[in-house]
């Protein structure tokens, strides 16, 4: 249909128009009278190139081109969104190999539980992201499926070549049935979920930081970059980034929910509804790609206070480990809890310390109490080196995840 | 820790409650004053087996015991729903086998646009269903990690082989990192998220069969067992499944907002919040393992009034083939189209059919249009057969597209 | 605080610096280094008035000027949906006017139920949008509260009279508790609640007409105006406005859900999350202003098809209305309905119009048959009279609910 | 239609199908082989009065009947609500009474910025809750609106007197459209929006919570009776039932999407959609029927830790009275500002207390330090007295405050 002069015309026409195009001022772009991209290019085609111009549009529709247009500039955007977790979990990574030796309390409930070495808790996040990374992964051998060649929706009239059209534009694969080629969307819909993850896990890393941050916790101090105070109370250090990183898993929540509201009910074939589509695909990723560098540069100029972190390991945390000292020593598990949490409850009363007991005043909880060495059983450093199963917080556990983290984002 | 004799022990203990509450009624259950499954189990293997009950526990705490028997249940229960929505594209698929060769208006817009086979419409919504299951695949890996050795948050403090834990317990592979174990719900968001998709497919699938079902179209007839009517008028059919299918997708929605928004924001570490994932889950599936057999159902019983179909099949539909012809001509396409414009709008003034023109009427409106042979060019069933390229609705791609659905089925 | 001659300054100040500000480009905008609008305009002013312009933030905070302006222009903004959407009623109002004796099927599970005044079609969606602007009033009591003279969070150092402020300003009433008037964004949930219902609304409206405009029903015809069609097929009119009113309900329901989501866990005082609200709260509000107009616009321009509707009224709708001869004549209710049930049964086997059944024919089904008038009882404008009660589709009752509808848009 | 007679036939039989269904047990209802509640009622009316029960119908369909059924539900239901909001606010009000002259830290940003009255904290909540009751009231006017005797969609055919029968049934009006009395379920919506927004309510006094009795915080301690610990750590409390309210959030979110969703793109006329509303509604209520008793239990008893809240309040939170002590020395503003700010940062570096410091030393500052009185300005009692406008920390206000609660309470 198109002979090889023509095609050879409409390149030339093209590289023309889009140099044109490159010198386009906002305001050009608000005058320009076409209904929209695809007729400004044809429009202007035919002023570079004449007549040949009506061919550009051979064997393809408005609903199919649209489709194939969206999916290719979703391939380049999950690429870059791919990378920008990648950055914020390195950051996250290199927080946590300065810090694996460090303890700080995790928590259950907000109420500190349990010894763990503060890189522990920083890759924790990192994890979480993996996920994200690796369902971003997944998604793309749906969205990396060529409609071209689908027509308006019952198929092309021409024999186009769409297994050519697809190694050309780097597609994955070609759609099977052309009418639901031009109203998938389905795509959308899955990277907007995976963006409402992200802003999930997001929201997560920071209530962590807000909460470690504030005065009253102290393990996490932020950088004057990444936080804001005011004249008047310097020392104050407002959380900004983090509690927009907190805020925006609504608004990225939401635009998954108007994708698959939109979606619902409607009937087969193209409709005007699924148009949709863009602004909130754009909007969710312009979100995340103004919001990771932020969290990124917050991760990675934050300091961790050791001391803090540090002087809150309270001899509480270590419970379980004094309660598996005496189960060792014979005492049964449900019995070894009960004599601990006498022990714990008589130490508040008396507002002596735990690990500053003696074995006598010990030993008046239950005798088994006496044969143990209180310091030894309450030590946190201790406590971390026993939690050395697989994923555990153990320093060589925690070292070995370290390593296998850092294969991943290789 | 536990001694082989004393595994034998639990190992019968365990057994014998299994019988015993295989036996519990409603009321048993409602009576127990446990507070939860695992202290009950606990309690009754202690009447089983005595003290060695306590050791049931050793080296699980319920933090990671809980996740992991979400876990195992999510695993058999995503089973479950790719075999429903399987049975669901299986009776597509047969449907569409039956008719490849009956023809029916395709809509955009809800404005018929253009002819294709029945079975071409039919196929897209199977399609859009094997991404579902594609999905779901891609979602296992992600779900089928297991949690148990993480501990409360900090690990495991005995030594837990984790790996031949996994293999017992047929996961895919073993967490990372203890305090994300504990607290990862992500599967549950994506399960939600795929439930949700799922019920946006079925909407428009319902939304099709509603509409085409209305006696204004009259292109389907739904089936006493899957239609309500009344012994009023016992020739209405309200397709009631349909709309509880299309309705659904309301809820599902619902359902995976609930997650992510109960997810944002939480602290790291187990938080009572998170709880809520198992109404949630528990309900979607629910709901899908109700609507995926009615659904199916539905269309496996359905009639498609070939007659009805074809009488949609006005000549306009074929205005794009009838402009192709022109092409073909040498008429530029531009022209061609706006030829093949006015002569639709001079017929539907006369209230002439289009087909039923003369050559000499048809030349009037552009000298071309006598040598065309508009009964040939205006036939549907030639128009069909031109969308040839891959996925179009051409007899012979349809067919290869039901092979290959019905491989992917197999 | 403020003398009498610096308060003078201070306002002549203010309207240079608006009169300044009226010039700039969008360039000048962007340049400004200014952190936020506030200390733009304390930076000009001073450059207006000099040192005094230090006293323009006397007795406020940023917390509380944030909180002040964003209502401020929300009770403008919703003044402008109200005339929106009162706009569109009317739209609906006058349509319905002008067919008030034309008759329609009303549809139940889009199957045709029983005949209705068109008017009393367009009229219902008039109700609903009355609803919306009862809701929009109601919320305003809630929005036109002054939190300003709540400081940053603990109240007002300076002795401001916040009910002198309250009247010049004209909010409804003061804010009761500084720390919740500063983090206070119930409002912007409502409104954007009102909005997403108001786009459920939108979107039934959409449906009903984009159905009833598919050639199949043919009940309405769009304007050209408020249709898309293409050179190739001019008769086709694709209904897109109401396609994108069907489909913005989806991001009108994302918008809120934004809203709520980013509320939810948010600790009490002022967070930086809650710098969200203004971006979906413009962004509904632009998407509804956009929305109606082009709604009302489709409503205005629209033509209802009389004799398509007419057609349409097939005997079965006025089965009721056979049923009640029955009952009148003494035949039980449940027998009348079953009477009616077989009749229709057999004349649709039969193939004859039920109307045109002979005494006897009709008698062969019931011997009471025989002494009904069947031309009468299954005549479309009797059925229609009889629904007489409140809120009924009887031209007198409808008349009626046209004269209140139009009195509430007075 | 209906004899006197016939109606006092029709009461006692309905009088004796109530006292029958009083005794039926679960299996009972289970085994009821009726298509729903009113052909049981129906069939059993048949069984105690005979075939009069055929008339129970009369003048109603099932779809008006559905409808007002479900409203007179939710009549109730949000007056059972509105006292368990009442009640929340009722024990907010009196832990408030109790406190308010002991003063604790206010936020923004988690950061603490400035001494409030810990009454002050806790009437905010209370005032975010009347505004949902607030919303309440108004979402009852659009509640209680009659839809009986709008027939199945087109009205109804028998003379009804609508005022009556919504005087005999306690509504405040009669619905007007017929079409759209069977369809609206805007009512619904209304109420899952509220139920929402006071989700969100509940879950941010939960984060409150949560964040001031985690023991880094210490301002409050939760009961034993709302609070879990465990045998092995005693001390431990975690919040779980603050979690739980921080947690519904997310599925009171979710019942609101799933009913809005459900609307959309429904075409006017009852469809079986619709029928999503009950499940939801009751699942939204019965959530908040469980949980506002139990977020009031944990309120009523919870423990102030006057002496921490006490301890947390540092001197930099009095930095604005400290610059506005130097204002009314007649330093300007701004510079004001920053002179406290360097004074804070110096006081930092040297370790000592900001009102530990000489006269001297802040003199080295700024000149104008060495004339304040430095302990009087920095006096937390101070300076929550200052903020003594309307709605702000200062007792009186506070007690002014509590008053106008309770009143609102009576």
């Amino acid at each position: 249909m198109v002979t090889r002069e023509e095609a050879g015309a409409l390149l030339d026409g093209l590289a023309a128009v889009a140099a044109h195009l490159g010198h386009w001022t906002e305001a050009d772009w608000d005058r320009a009278p076409d209904e929209d991209i695809h007729s400004l290019v044809e429009r202007l085609l035919k002023e570079e190139a004449g007549d040949v111009a009506g061919k550009l549009h051979t064997g393809r529709s408005r609903n199919d081109q649209v489709a194939t247009d969206a999916r290719l500039w979703a391939l380049d955007a999950t690429e870059d969104l791919d990378h920008g977790i990648r950055a914020l979990q390195v950051a996250l990574l290199e927080k946590a190999e300065a810090h694996v030796d460090a303890l700080m309390p995790a928590f259950t409930h907000l109420q500190p539980a349990q010894p763990v070495s503060v890189a522990h808790w920083l890759a924790s996040h990192a994890w979480a992201l993996e996920r994200d990374r690796s369902r971003l992964r997944d998604a793309t051998a749906r969205l990396s499926v060529l409609p071209l060649g689908s027509g308006a929706i019952a198929g092309c009239p021409f024999p186009v070549d769409r297994e050519e059209l697809r190694r050309e534009l780097g597609f994955l694969s070609v759609s099977d049935n052309s009418m639901d080629a031009v109203a998938d969307r389905d795509w959308v819909a899955e990277l907007l979920f995976m963006a409402s993850l992200l802003g999930a896990h997001l929201s997560r890393l920071a209530e962590d930081v807000i909460i470690f941050a504030s005065p009253a916790f102290g393990f996490l101090r932020l950088s004057d970059a990444f936080s804001t105070g005011s004249s008047l109370m310097p020392q104050k250090r407002n959380p900004d980034v983090m509690e927009l990183a907190r805020g925006k898993a609504g608004p990225l929540l939401g635009d998954l929910v108007a994708m698959l509201a939109t979606l619902k009910g409607t009937p087969s074939g193209y409709n005007k509804d699924l148009q949709e589509d863009k602004a909130v695909l754009f909007r969710a990723f312009d979100t995340l790609g103004t919001l990771l560098p932020a969290v990124e540069g917050t991760v990675r100029t934050l300091t961790v206070d050791e001391d803090r972190c540090q002087e809150a390991l309270e001899p509480a945390l270590m419970a379980t480990d004094l309660a598996d000292a005496l189960v060792e020593r014979g005492v049964p598990f449900r019995t070894a809890h009960e004599v601990v949490g006498k022990l714990l409850l008589a130490v508040e009363a008396s507002g002596k310390a735990l690990n500053a007991l003696s074995s006598r005043e010990a030993g008046a909880v239950h005798p088994e109490l006496t044969h143990v060495d209180l310091a030894r059983a309450l030590d946190p450093v201790r406590s971390v080196k026993r939690r050395a199963s697989t994923g555990g917080t153990a320093p060589e556990r925690v070292r070995e995840q370290l390593r296998a983290l850092r294969e991943r984002l290789a």
